[in-house]
């Protein structure tokens, strides 16, 4: 299976900005198909269902597993979250990029069994900048933040499976540089064929 | 081997300016370093030795072969043309990346002793306009002219030896395009350690 056009994984700590990084990069980039994940966890205030995730039972959550409707799912912090497999797989068929923003443990599976996802790690320009992000969104008590600090070192540990990282220090900059990223992506040779070279096959290695 | 910083391969047909474009990219970035190449060719008018190439005698040239200073060479269109080794190795020890405009044979040389280096293909919007670019150019006759494309044509073949291609229509933005693939590069995982990382390791798998 070769795409030209992307499916992108987006992770990165909790806290470190990754959401409003891919809304950004939605709104400049319409074409592109986000994903929305389903999830047992509560909805944060701020939420809404349909447009930040789809919140679901843990009955119902098993039902999309047995079914095998999830591209992968994991327990994060306790709840469960998944990527429903069929809006995906219609976004790339349809020659849109996928954007799936997805815990660290979600992204090893999308890349086990879709080995031309490109894997985004997003970091935060420092450990003491994290934690001054977890604690202005102010959704979890203080030992609800060292526990996610602590999974953020854990989660640093599995960057080496990721082929880019970015830094989220100005939005802005950051949006410009996932551009620069899936820019590259496209022009990787290996993924497309350029209507200049349709003489022969410039892919087939001579 | 591993370089944070980049070996930059810049290739392409004849006449798609990949010279203009690599000048341009230089101007905006001073601190790379572009490699200027030995070549047994006689200048043309606008040509200034040490500054486009080191014109030397083939005897000359042999030397530089047989000392083993060259980290590539070949016969392009009757002339010999080589990379010397010395700089490159000196600007990627120093930390800066080397930007090496060089012909698709030269091009599979250095991915061969330098499997981490950079390797991009610059395209000419369309055949006509490179057969359009040859003819302002006016270095060629009408039969050179005629085999010049004739060899874009075997290069084209060879694209898929290479990692990125670029669309040489407007400069500028040819220009802006080659930055985005270098800035993807520098933040792919597999070659850079991140300050924030220094606790563990997270180059080595876990």
């Amino acid at each position: 299976m070769r795409f030209p056009n992307l499916l992108v994984v987006i992770s990165g700590p909790s806290g470190v900005g990754k959401g409003t990084l891919v809304s950004r990069y939605m709104e400049k980039h319409p074409e592109s198909y986000l994903s929305i994940s389903l999830t047992t966890r509560q909805p944060r205030p701020y939420e809404i269902c349909g447009k930040d995730y789809y919140f679901v039972s843990k009955a119902e959550f098993q039902r999309y597993i047995e079914s095998q409707r999830l591209l992968e799912w994991a327990e994060v912090f306790g709840d469960l979250y998944g990527t429903p497999r069929d809006p995906v797989e219609e976004a790339l068929q349809s020659g849109k990029d996928a954007i799936l923003e997805i815990d660290v443990q979600g992204g090893l599976r999308v890349k086990n069994c879709v080995p031309e996802a490109v894997l985004i790690f997003v970091l935060p320009p420092t450990r003491e900048e994290l934690r001054k992000r977890l604690m202005k969104r102010g959704t979890e008590n203080p030992s609800q933040l060292q526990h996610r600090l602590e999974v953020a070192e854990i989660e640093f540990k599995y960057i080496s499976y990721y082929d880019y990282y970015l830094i989220n220090d100005v939005l802005d900059v950051a949006v410009a540089d996932l551009e620069k990223i899936v820019f590259a992506e496209k022009h990787r040779v290996s993924r497309v064929r350029h209507p200049l070279l349709e003489g022969g096959d410039p892919l087939v290695r001579p």
